[in-house]
């Protein structure tokens, strides 16, 4: 079984445990800024239109990427936990 | 008698009990995130006019699909349940 | 005297009483989903105006229709009850 | 002296007393739908500008309106009540 | 000193006391309706950028027009108090 | 060192003291309308994008403009305060 | 490990302590008036998507800039803070 996000959202998987260590990067959040979440894209929709026109993607299947952390909704499949987010959600791609 | 959605609309039968376990898909939702829900595509509508085009739906009849709990209204017919949601309601295409 | 609506406005008599039973659609509504209405289409407007051009009304004279509860405003015409809605306030059409 | 509304405005003058009833039109209004009001078009502005184009009014002086209650201002022109509303603040025209 | 409003603001002198009078508007308002008021154009700025196009205004210099009151911004220029209001806060033009 | 407003912002030193009560203008503001406040064009940014076009200032470095006193944020630059306004903050140029 | 921002956002480290000091710019904030922040920009996204067309960042790697306090999302990377904002967050550049 396979989720297939439409238009403009994603598929993310949430990074969790030792990768998340790894990777680095915390996530702190403090009462005047939001705090953003980390995740792999899993697979991405058709893309925005935009006045018409289909605007394409700039993440990718297997980017890490950061998202804001109230835009995207949570599902889980066969018990794993997977977010579905617009793409306006995602603000950077992590490199390695 | 046949609900026919106009415009940006379409009709979701929502999937329920055994079918949704064998689907394997858990919407658990937490107090941070939206709480999505599952059905099946009964039929759409023309699509959505953006700036004055016709945009054709991503979904289509048949079509099993996540969308977003509190857009949709609710109707009965015959005693079955169905929603009319917008196609910016949906998120993601479950496919087998 | 006739109503006439403007624009992307609609006159709808709500179906009520017997033919409502006859339809077998039950509106009923929760406290998370919104809960629709049922009416005929006794006259439509010119059409909605996107970005200069006029969208024609995809429901006509005597269409059945399901619409949303709180978007309508109320009249009454020697005594019958009738309710102008926009076209976006419209969510399918009832075929029989 | 005259009131030359500008733009996308229209000058009303309320249709009250027996002329009102004579119309048959009751507006009754309930906790759930909005109560709209009936008068004459006095005068008519320019149109309303969409995406550079003006766009001229569907309604013309001495049609009677059916409009919402809460868009218009209100103003008393030697002791008459007139109102100043915007063209997307009148839902029907009446025809007699 | 000359205060030039720019872009799509106007500069209104109010117009009050014995002149008002004389003009026979009243402008009441009601807890359900906005109460208007009334001055006399100083200076209009260029006008609106509507999609990349200027449009000029409907009013001009020496016009009487009846405005929204709760848009404009107070100032006083020698003890004269002046408003600069939007070209949309104006509704009309009193013609004499 | 030099601050360079980009986009559509504009860096305003505030006219203090005796400058402004030689310009004689008063910025009263009352509960009802908003009290704008007045100030130098120090320098300009690029224009705002309105559907893809830049549209040029109407401001230029040196000019007294009067604005709303909410929208700009405020900076100190070796000791002295200046704010960064949008151009949409701007009512109107002061002409001596 | 490198954080590359997509679509209109851009990585930015804040200016603190000595360097700070050096700059000579304070951004004290008031009850009535937003304080901005001040950092270096250390990556830029591809621009915004107006109408279709792809508006290239005014900022570039390097500059120093004023920014809104509120709407940047804050990230540690090996122990060091960023900010993720958008264009429209950043207020001007400070020129050495």
């Amino acid at each position: 079984m396979k989720i297939k996000p439409i238009t403009d959202h994603v598929l993310i998987e949430p990074i969790k445990g030792e990768e998340k260590s790894k990777l680095g990067i915390l996530l702190p959040g403090t009462a005047e800024k939001e705090r953003p979440e980390q995740g792999r894209v899993v697979a991405v929709g058709s893309g925005k239109n935009i006045s018409g026109t289909i605007v394409p993607f700039e993440v990718k299947e297997g980017d890490k990427v950061i998202f804001t952390k109230y835009g995207p909704a949570e599902i889980k499949i066969e018990d794993k936990e997977y977010l579905i987010a617009k793409e306006e959600d995602i603000l950077a791609i992590i490199e390695e």
